[in-house]
């Protein structure tokens, strides 16, 4: 099985949670992500939504470009104006950004949990958002080994 | 059916998330979190894994205690000493925390993913975290819909 690293897994260069919060790990990056995910496309629809700052939020919107989360168009019924849209790289936050809402549902104190996000066919709630082996069953922590890539690579050759 | 929330979803006093970046906004935060689940436990094995000022981890410990993500209890062989471990709170992030590093690894220029995740039980590599339906389809961000939690217990009174 070669040298299974545990449990103090990994390194910066190696590891994807640095990366990711280069772009994301800052308060306005999710709550302009959720703007986003909910339709809000222009500076003055996100200004007034969400109360920030214009100077922090034209920051944070220009970092979200850069880190190509969002792009900047042109509105198609107005060219001379700018509207921000979600890119594929920003869609794929979405697993991230409603783990920590559930999250913040499941502790926080004072959180309604109103309206409940369900499946547009059957309207039926989502469920948690969990780690979870190749085979669907659900990992905990205590279930989880770092295993380093060129072992992988060898049991597969088995 | 009532009337469906959509697409704009959830305010600051419904959602879970502005409740979640209160503890975990910043980049810091989740990645003094990393270091928890990678089991360092002590100030000073923190500090030198992460190369953060003293005094800013300090800060953000202390934050993450009054958040009960992290507790501070006596360390078993010298109880003189203070040891953070993860609460039952703390671990429930564990699916934030991947998705975002899967996010990363995905995204991220650079970026080896070694070592990888793996089930314990039979050493292959974890699922990407997704959002699921209820019966386990995956649902991307035009599958979802809002509901409203008195539409929900309607339905299921029906």
């Amino acid at each position: 099985m070669g040298n299974l690293i545990e449990p103090l897994g990994c390194h910066d260069s190696e590891c994807g949670l640095p990366t990711a919060l280069e772009s994301m790990g800052e308060r306005w990056s999710f709550m302009i992500l959720r703007a986003a995910f909910n339709g809000l496309k222009h500076f003055e629809e996100m200004q007034s939504s969400l109360g920030i700052a214009r100077n922090i939020l034209a920051n944070r919107l220009g970092r979200l470009v850069d880190s190509e989360i969002l792009e900047r168009c042109p509105c198609p019924d107005d060219r001379r104006k700018i509207e921000y849209r979600l890119t594929e790289k920003g869609h794929a936050l979405l697993p991230a950004m409603i783990a920590l809402r559930q999250w913040g549902e499941r502790f926080g104190t004072g959180v309604a949990s109103n309206p409940v996000l369900c499946d547009r066919r059957d309207h039926l709630p989502v469920q948690q958002v969990r780690v979870q082996a190749h085979d669907g069953r659900p990992l905990d922590w205590h279930d989880l080994l770092w295993v380093d890539q060129s072992d992988l690579v060898a049991q597969a050759a088995e």
